[in-house]
């Protein structure tokens, strides 16, 4: 369609074809990082999408993360888990309510997007992954669901302790991403960090906590689309 | 169709409709926990099917389980996983692989069922829910999922590998199914178990350890059918 296309390769540079398919397939995090490093030099990368989160540490403008998923999963560079459809019986195996300490179901009740819609961190609007049940994306679908995780209805649970089931699965989200935060920047040297993605407002807890400067990555709109941004700018660059 | 049909409710009575539909749904368990408390004394029944782990106290003859799924679940007395559908995410947050611990993808990609089958406690016979990824019920299709787990093919990962992680799904499954066991039978005082289900063989490695007797409840056949077994042999009595 586009004869005069470029294609980003994970290298760094344009190529006039994607024929080598794994240079150019899952290029969007290293796109983010370089441009990223252009704008903000040294920094810790964090993009929150939907379903996972990338950590990339950039240094001299050169992405330093892992090539494959497996070994960014080790070094803590992915995290598969996002702020939308993360099944939250992953982030939770058991969570404190009335009192006790239960055990949660494994099946897919309720995933990230009812708890943040829940909390009021993002907006129906926002959710735009389909609901576990096939329910409204409200705050009574996404508490039904969330009380569904430990097997009760609305009638069983008070609006207040779904509320705080909610917290845990945010607590459960943020600690991690803390942990992965401070392992690398302490690796790499990394006293700043750049936030972008839909989730970035969990990327923002975590570095709060941490007391890790940080910046936004692109305004708010431009920062849930950042990898083509990132393309479009290196393109021109 | 069966004029003369008789209802076994949870209160441990037959009934002649099931007009009181609350009583008679869901009573699997009050009937395999009475007629297992009358062959085998008090025990602690262990029911593990599929998806679910029921762990009832039984003392003279009388289940003593809470009487919701969320109390069970706060009691320890059910945990939401099973022997073949539960989402190998919800038993491992990391594994350990290849020297280093990798935070495991969220998403559906492996199921007890694939673990089991690859560790050959169960037959391809024996798992009879669908797999996660349409895939075959063998042994490559089981390691091919279970690779997933960590964003892997079977390309990045040995054998031996994957058989790892599925001996440390078995690992988390049997440990909290033994922290379970070890709470309800010291709050109850029993000392011997009964063990049922398909997962059976999860229970008895977890009563191995902690150094439990128990006793196989029915034959390995009836074993999987046992409420089913203990309604009509209640019945009879």
């Amino acid at each position: 369609v586009f004869p005069d296309a470029a294609f980003y390769g994970s290298d760094g540079q344009f190529h006039p074809d994607a024929r080598d398919y794994r240079l150019i397939s899952a290029a969007n995090w290293s796109a983010s990082a370089r441009y990223a490093g252009r704008v903000h030099g040294d920094i810790l990368l964090i993009d929150i999408g939907s379903t996972t989160t990338d950590l990339i540490p950039v240094k001299g403008g050169i992405p330093g993360a892992g090539t494959t998923d497996f070994e960014r999963l080790c070094r803590g560079e992915l995290i598969y888990a996002g702020a939308l459809r993360t099944n939250l019986a992953t982030l939770l195996r058991t969570v404190e309510v009335k009192g006790c300490s239960a055990r949660t179901s494994s099946e897919l009740f309720a995933i990230t997007g009812d708890a943040y819609l829940l909390l009021g961190r993002i907006t129906a609007g926002d959710y735009t992954c389909d609901t576990p049940d096939g329910g409204p994306k409200d705050a009574e679908g996404a508490a039904r669901r969330i009380a569904r995780l430990v097997c009760c209805d609305l009638e069983e649970l008070s609006a207040e302790e779904v509320l705080g089931i909610a917290a845990q699965a945010h607590r459960s989200q943020v600690d991690d991403l803390g942990r992965a935060i401070a392992r690398l920047s302490g690796k790499h040297g990394l006293s700043r960090a750049a936030v972008c993605g839909l989730g970035g407002f969990l990327a923002k807890d975590a570095l709060l906590e941490l007391g890790m400067p940080f910046a936004q990555a692109g305004s708010e709109a431009i920062s849930r689309v950042y990898p083509a941004y990132a393309v479009a700018n290196l393109l021109e660059m």
